[in-house]
This record gives C-alpha cells, structure tokens and sequence, in this order.
C-alpha cells in the first residue's frame, strides 16, 4: 500500500501532475442503490409508464453531474468526457433502485469520480423528487465496479 | 401518503412554487459513511496529525457543494443558506467515517437537498483523495437525519 | 422613451442599484416556437408516448437554465426565484412547438430575462436532440408575453 | 431520416459516445436576429459612437455563454473551444440587428450548439440591455448557418 | 484581538451561522491597482476612444465575478447583491489603471468579499487583454476601502 | 510592442483563434503577496500547528479557482490542466504570507492567466478568513513569475 497521491511530501493537497501520464482509452461505472418503501417504489414504476418521470429526471440531473466533477471534487481534473450514461434497475424484492454510472474518456486520467458522481447525484435526485411522501429513503453502496485504462490497468469490484 | 410534488397534473416536472409558502427557520442534518480498509482509516488519521489533511479538503468540498446543490439537482430552489457545517467522526469498528452535514436558512423552502448533497460530496472527495490505496471504499447510509421548519415540521430519523 | 438603465452617465456598464425598489410579488411568462420538419415533429410526439422524451430533457434545461440567468446575462442579479415552468404545446399546422416558460419571485426586480433565458435554452435543447434528423430547425419568437408585478406593473404583449 | 443520437435503444437519454470519433477541424456559424423599435435601434446606434455600448457587452455575454453550452444543454460534451467570435449587422430596414456567432474546435464533436448558444445568449443580453425602453423586442429566425468537419462534413442552411 | 471566525472550537473550517444577524443595508467598496509600462497604458486609453474597449471587458468581468464569489472563496454565504459597479481611474504618473469595485446587499452579511473580487478579477482582465503587450504588469494594493451595516459598522481604510 | 490580441480589426473583442498553434508543453508560476500586522501572521502560523488551517483553505480555493479561469475571464481558453500547484511562504520581517501558484498543460495555449487566478484567489481566501481580526490586510504585487513553452518561449520577470 503506497501513499495518498494528493499531497506533496509535506502534506500539502495538489492537483496531481498528470502531464507525463499516457493517452490511453479509459472508463469507469460506479453504482449506488437507493432503498425506500414498496410504496415509493410503486409510485415511481407507475411514472415511469404514466406520468411522472422520476428516473427521467434524475438520469439527466447524473449525466449533467459528471460534467460538473472537477468543480465539485477539489482535486480532480477538468475531462473532456466523451461519453456518459446512467442506467437504473429496479429491485423490488430490496424495494430498491441500483444505479449504474459509465463515464468514457481518452485521456491521461481515469474517470471513476465521474462516474462516481453521476451516480451518486442521480441518487440524491430521485430522493428529492420522492421525499415528500418517502423522506426515509437511503442511498447505499455507492462504490466504483469496474474500471479500464491508465497505468493501474483494469479494477474489478470484487 | 400524497403524490409526488415535483410534477404538475399532466407529469410534467416543475420547480414547486413556493411563493406562498412562510419564511421560517428551517435547518437539516445528512449523514453518510465511508466504509474503508482498516489502512486506509490509519493513514487518514495520521494525516489529521501529521500531514496530508484529507478530511480538511473533504469538508471544504461539502461546504462548497451545498451551495451548488440548485445546479446540481435539477428543481431544487436556488437558496440564501446562512450556515453549513460538516462533521466527521471515525468509527475504528466499523473501519469507516461517520459524515454529519447541517445547512440552515430562512426562508420558505427546505435545506434537506443541500445537507444531502453535503455530506454526499464529503464523502466523494474522502474516496477521490484515498483511491490510490483502496478502490474498494463504499459510501453508505447516506440519508436524513433531522430536520426542523416548514410545514411539514421537524422530521427525526427513525 | 427614457433612456438605457444598465449604463451609467458617463456609459459604463453597471448592475442597476434595486436597494431601494420595493420587494413585491412578481412573475413573467416567455415564449419562443421551435420550427421543424414535419417528420421531426412526429419523431418528437411518438417519443412523447414511447421512448426518447426530447420535451421532457428540453423541459429540465429549461428550468434549470433559469437559475443560471445571473451567471449567463452580465448585468442580471442573483435571484432565488420561488417558482419555474416551462410547457410545451404542438402546432401541427405550423410544424412547430411552442415553449413556455413562467418565473416567479418575491423580491425587488422582475424575472423576464429567466423567464426568457428558460424559453431558450428549452429551445436549444429541442435542436440538439434532434439536430441529428433536422439541422435546419429554426427558434423564431423568443419574446416576452406578460409581467406582473414591480413599479412598471403589468405588461402585456400586443 | 434516422432516428435521435441522443436516445439509446430503450429510449433513455445519453451522451453520445464520440470516443470512436476521428478528431477533425470543426466550426459553426451560427444567427439570430433581434427585433426591435427603429428608436430602440437608434439608442443602440448612439451607444456604439457615444457611451452606453449595448453590443459590447452582448458580444461578451455570447463568447462567455458559448463556454458554458455544456452546463446548459443537457448532453452536449464539454469541449476545448479553440476560438468562438460573434459578430453584429445592423438592418436598419428591418429595424433589426443579425448576431452571428462562430466557434472552432479540432476534436471529436461538432460545435453547432456552442455557436447557437453564443448567438442566443447575445441577442437575450440586447434585450436585457434594452427591455426598460422596449419589452417587445423579439429574437427570431436562430438558426445554424454553416457548419464544416466531422463525419456528416458541411452543412449549409439553405 | 479576537479569533477567527471560520473556524468552530476544533479548528474546522465552517460557514459562519449568521441566521442570528440582523437584516441591514450594506455596502463595501474595494480597490486595486494594475501596474504596468506607459505604452500599454497609452494603448489602453486609444482603445477607450477608438477601438478595443479593455476596460469596458475588464468592468464587466469584475461585475459577474462579483456574483460567482460565493463559487470562489470556500467559506463565502450565497448573497442576493442588489447592486455592483466596477469603476476605473487612469494615473498616468503612476503608470497604473485604479480600479474601484462597489457592492450592496440588504442581508444578514457583508460583502467585503465580494467587491475585493470584483476589483481582482478586473485587475486580472486587463492583464489578460494586454499581456501579448507586456508580460510585466502586476496588480498591487488590492484592500478594502470602506464598509458600512452590519454589527461592526463602518470601516475606512486608514 | 505589437498591439493587443485580444480584438479584431474592428476592435470588437474575441477570443483568439489558437486553432493553428502547436501542442507544447506549457507551464506557468505566478505570485502575490498578503500583506498583514504581525499579530495576525503568528494567528495563522499557530493555526498551521494546532488548529484553523487558513492556508489549507486558501491552497483549495487557489487550486479550484485555477479551473475557473476560463468562467471568469471573459476572452480565456476552457483548458484542460493537467497540474495545479499553490504554496505559501512566510515572511516574518515583511509581515507577509507570498503565494506561489504553478499550473502546467499540454496544449495550445499557455497557462498564466490559471496561475494568476489561482494566486489571487488563494489571497482572497486568506483576507477572508482573517478579516475579522485585520479589515487592513493588502495582497499586492500579484504578476507572473516565469512562464515556459508555446511560440513566445520562456519569460522570467526581471
């Protein structure tokens, strides 16, 4: 186990410099659930078909998200993304929505905070539009699955 | 339980008018936690003494967040927030760091999205500054913990 | 006809001092009509139903460019606005959509540049899905149809 | 006609993946004409010579806003703009003043809502500048002109 | 002498809770001054009359950075500024450009913070604007002027 | 001296086309100075011991506002840093804290308005967070210190 990358040797927070670093093709996905009542669950599946489009909305506000990383995560790079998508499944027997986040990029720099953020923003999206009627609901397991490119290679959660 | 507020009759999505809502006092309290190797934890707390503060720039980070929140979430209400503090607590047991984010404002609407996004973005910036050592770290029971104001009144988790 | 507000005496650009006007309710409705192709148009409204929700992406930049306003028009002030929608309506006949969009705010200056920043910037949405089908789609009548509120009171379009 | 670029299979909207995309020499050009009182016009007109330049100012707002397309339009990519000018023609007879907005870009994607976004948000910067004289000022007829580079290769509005 | 303000009982930087503050009228102004060679000053004041308005592109800079302060420096609150002006005052003896930035707000905090930076960003502007011309410019004695409301009352720089 | 770049032939103000320049490595440092009394200087040396880290906020902000650069000043690339450094060193006998902001790329066009920003903004940060206890504190002597790379070469200031 090596050290944080985001100090220099006298602890002070950096930007890493990632100038020598090679252009390779990189992606990440990242997932989050959020848990809520069978009733709340009911209800976004009926707008779905209806009226009322939850997941809609919170795909967009995650796409949106990932464009905004480097102005929310201190130290990252500002990426031009060449390709983001959220996706979402529903688990009924979890009562749940799993949330799944790819960022793309050729670049020096991998795209798991992208990811990351894309799926956690789209998560806090769909607590907003639900919390009037469910203001219990939780966003859980927000971890990167997968990610492919850059000097350490591949990542595969386990 | 009511329906969604964030569409009108035809399930189109809208920002709710809260123009006729009261101005009052109105607070709220996010948390999450950071589940990490045991590794990941020391050499975090070492750089609390030492060097390498990442939890000085994670709660930077969520002070900031909050008040991107409207630009975040798609129909939040861009808010005047008088306050926002960011709280950390390690958990040795658990191997994780308990997240505490607490906006306030008065005005008419509610600050839950902002202490949520708060204490998400934290929790985003603990995992970007330690991911060189462990890819694994998940954020956790990200939700409400309290809060207070509004019509709705003062809300505590169970 | 008086003279230009955003200047000063001697011509130079300011933000219009609004310390003094008097905080009342007010509110503004914009529209702008989208020019297509009659196929496009039939591309959009099947989406509508089934899959590809061109209005309802368009709808979200709508309201979420309205709070961007003081970032986009230089001499705008921040507001926190209470309330935005945007709708859409189809003209057949004319091969269009028409966009409108209504701000509302309790405060000391008028909404109708994010009542008209929403209507286009929900225009421009509209051409970016379906330019792949239709670059010649045009926005044509971005205008202000009506204001309430304010020392100037109430205006209407002829 | 194919389809929408901006929907995947089930009809979920996305970025585009332009990450297989041969990076090319980009531009756009893009109009938009702003209606007006012959008066109105005039105080603009003055303003140039004189003080008060109404332009100058609408000229900055587009270069800056052209910068920011990717924080308004949902799934535009962010971009590394490598020039973006924006250019104003006074129609006296039609009491109107023509914007035209150019971007370039030697990258993956176009540049078309980059230069749609300049020229709207000038001519929504013209009406701020001028709504205390005249609030029936419209826009009208944004459209893209020109565009070269990429797969699709030149386009020009007919 | 009394502490910092930013920071709680633990050292942890926070956003100041001004919830409890009273509401008053509030300005701050503050100043800058770009130092630079008598011919990129002579350049300067040809463009105010002919062409290549630096100082008009600097004004409105400063003007909109006023408004992105917040953004900026971390432990800012979001304010509603009711007014912003960027003045500007050639000293040819000197061989430098003063700059004068003024705020206003009626609200629970002052806007010290937000003149300083408009002043900077002005300062930085005409550096950019004239750099090609001379590399060498510096902007000095950037401070507070004066500030009136707010429990400490009026200050004036000595 | 050649004349400014920053406007056409006209004088209208745009931003340059660097379509046509090389991809080189680039890199650029500037400095500023936060002038203090003394007993404000040893408030924040003790806060680097103990607690209230005012030079760690400032570093953050420095390092953020160096990929605001293209938001704030109106004719700046959007560049895609790969590096971003900001340090600090006190001198006691001055009674000031000197800032030095580094920012490199590879690209088109060079980096000192990044570095630049990021120096006065980590100087704000620092007024800010001291203000309570010294309304006097100055930054000054703001300019760039070296720059490397693109067709102009090397630049040292004298």
């Amino acid at each position: 186990m090596t050290g944080f990358t985001h100090f220099d040797d006298k602890g002070a927070a950096h930007m890493v410099d990632v100038g020598a670093k090679d252009v390779t093709e990189r992606s990440a996905t990242a997932t989050a659930r959020v848990l809520m009542k069978p009733e709340t669950l009911t209800l976004i599946e009926q707008g779905q078909a209806k009226k009322g489009d939850v997941l809609g909305v919170a795909r967009l506000a995650g796409i949106m998200a990932a464009k905004k990383t480097p102005d929310l995560i201190p130290l990252c790079h500002p990426l031009a993304l060449t390709n983001v998508t959220v996706e979402f499944s529903v688990d009924r027997e979890a009562s749940a929505i799993d949330i799944f986040a790819t960022c793309k990029l050729r670049g020096k720099t991998g795209v798991e905070m992208e990811a990351l953020t894309a799926a956690s923003v789209a998560g806090l999206t769909i607590y907003d539009m639900c919390k009037a009627v469910d203001k219990g609901m939780q966003i859980t397991g927000t971890r990167l699955l997968e990610k492919t490119g850059g000097k350490s290679g591949t990542y595969q959660a386990s």
